[in-house]
């Protein structure tokens, strides 16, 4: 029996701003990383979106990020290792007081934007998040790139790691993901990106932009609920899984 | 035996902005209140501070306020209950976060600024920071103005409380502080306001601005760590303490 | 002929999170009044904003807040006059700048949410605004709620005013608006909300929530485009104008 | 006849944060560069510097920044240049506002911390400031580092110029600053720093950390405010001027 998580991003609302389809996705998904106030997110979304986690009975992690609103977290910051162990400790422990106002656990931890990128491939800022998750709780699993220098950090540090792939992107040969500045980035075709993933979750290999077979460990894919064709892509790949075997778990159940 | 704690607020530099004479100030209090982001300090801010708790084997306490670092939280914010609820949780979290990953706890809650003011005579916000806090942990105690609507809302939600007193304010004849904004209300008496406090703590009485003898609960005094001269006043009322058989302890210690 | 203005608050959105419908109503009104960064609005957001309403042709105003941009400028702040007086002045400046950029001026101002509210009522603060403008450009005109402290504090600081009547809310006896917290406080039926404005517009008066004829003196008209029906009720108020023989018309237009 | 002028970063208090001997060094500087409320100031501390300012009858000028309170500006954001083009035009405009009110006018922009060091090396980034400034006010100067993209870019908008020099700053041999990382990068010796930068006024050039003669255009020297002992160097600075014949004067007589 095949298993994997489907994870999508939460809680972004801010004040009167409203974005994302958090009602409707969190029926389909298995773990949600929430926004913990630093790109989006304010404390009373984060109260209303692990109710939504409570009700649906699926898991919750936090979402941590530069502080830059402004810039939803997208931009890279020159923050120092010791800075973005600092702001991981701070949005991590905000979140979980509130999942514990609820009798709810954080699961996991999956860096926001520009930051999850940065640790993908920056060892000290790496192991800056993954010291925060492990000295906070080391029971709390680290999400990020399949492959990548965030995940070699959060074994070091004694974390559970897990691997998270993507549906609709392209990668290369050494397993990472080509950059959206480059032409064939982005999967369009939604059966292809479909049958990649479950490709990726049964044999544990993605075909590269230049048509190699490249070994890759798939245990989260990374869906998105900001509108109503996203969320029906959640529904189609829920289907395919069925489909396919594959089992829908949450994160710490499929890295069990 | 007299037991009394004394509390100061701290960790409310922000940034390259640094105020407080924070690593005197904690040599000689027996419990601190942080700041928590919403009306100064910062992720690092607050890191550095509970290392100082730490050196000082003192005890911590959480400082939330309003989001409104502009005015330091010291100006009225008509924020719903609701709101309030969910900023004291976020900040409350936040900082319990740095205090666990250095084998701290949070030893109690004591809002800031207009918070403070507000929740002493309005009893449903008053209940909205107590629920905040009890449903996070029903251990972790409420500190707030003697004789107030915030204490009496932390008993109602089963929280343990701790009276606060103030040794430079005047007091009215309910036991309400005079305003500020009147003549008399600040004691600038350093010696006047060192034998008020001893009488607060050693017979549980205040001559109000009235000259009338007004029953007080004192079971911690709240000093200030601005400026050398306060620090200073911090060491007198230590002495002053010492010589009249009082003894400075946490406010776990003082109300157990 | 009548004239009269129709306004609508825009340039709301902020970073990546998108409200309003503001390209469709800069076609229906002949002002706007553009958010400059603390409720709502970034500056790529103002310059674009003002790029509408170049293309419009219409006229622009600053729409200054108090700064809280998580409570969308909706909530009492108390900050002091000096402070408001400020916090108008940047607001007004920086929006200045960018319509400086493209040959545009500012025509007025018109301050947002619970800074209008306060200012409607409260003298004192309501000069702390009226100043901030007069210091600035005594040409720019004080958009207010008509027959409210706001309006005298703009003519006693030398500003030309403009009287502001709501399509879609209940008057008092006193020309006041009931509050949104009383029954009846909003005109739901579009119909009446029209002919009720056409009346203050060619007869000076409104039928208060009492059934008293009130006078009332109508500038310009607010409308709203938040939403796809919201503009919709924008047309038909043109359209019912235009049958009436009511021109629309800038506010600098109207009260020449 | 030499001329220079003595420019100081000002205006950096934030709310109850108070940083810089900012009424003494008015007294002793020819311009200011006034924080604008992204890296420091507040609306509050913008009105009292530009109060300051006029008491002095110095020359004032903009001191934008990158949207980052909490690391004071000092940290690299990746803004694109539409953004940075937004920002400058922001902030410009805020102070512009407090200026007019006082009867002032911004005689100059220095861009502050990352934002100073990115632009002038980063040439589109240089245009994004430069573009800022000419379509608000082609008559403001444009204050950058001697020799650098930033001041190119300036020209290439039509804007006046100021070539900036550091008196305790050490010079590669292409006029770039030897990096803050790398020894001898800070000429501590205050002697030293003030016959190197005499000899920069009047002999356009500066000996290098390898010991060459490199030339250097000093229109405007930047000092700093603070701390006592930084005014104190302000003062000797300007002794040292007189006695060598060096007229201290606002940037724009300077390079009139």
């Amino acid at each position: 029996m095949y298993k994997v998580d489907l994870n999508s991003d939460l809680g972004e609302s801010f004040g009167i701003y409203k974005i994302g389809c958090d009602e409707e996705v969190t029926k389909y998904v298995s773990s949600v990383n929430i926004a913990c106030g630093y790109h989006g997110g304010d404390p009373i979304v984060m109260g209303k979106t692990l109710d939504l986690v409570k009700q649906n009975g699926i898991a919750a992690g936090a979402h941590p990020s530069y502080p830059d609103l402004m810039g939803f977290g997208r931009r890279n910051m020159d923050c120092t290792p010791a800075e973005i162990k600092a702001y991981v400790t701070y949005q991590l422990g905000a979140l979980y007081a509130f999942a514990k106002q609820r009798g709810l656990t954080i699961q996991h931890v999956k860096p926001h934007g520009n930051l999850y990128n940065t640790i993908a491939v920056d060892e000290v800022r790496a192991m800056a998040v993954a010291e925060a998750v492990a000295e906070f709780d080391p029971s709390i699993i680290l999400l990020g790139l399949a492959g990548s220098k965030s995940l070699e950090a959060g074994i070091k540090c004694g974390l559970k790691t897990a691997s998270e792939v993507f549906a609709d992107r392209a990668y290369n040969d050494n397993g990472t993901l080509v950059s959206r500045k480059l032409p064939g980035a982005v999967i369009h075709d939604k059966d292809e990106a479909i049958s990649r993933t479950v490709k990726m979750i049964k044999e544990g290999v993605v075909i590269s932009i230049n048509g190699n077979a490249v070994p890759i460990k798939a245990d989260s894919v990374c869906v998105h609920g900001d509108n109503p064709s996203a969320v029906e892509f959640v529904k189609n790949i829920r289907e395919a899984f069925a489909a396919e075997g594959i089992m829908i778990a949450p994160i710490a159940e499929v890295i069990a």
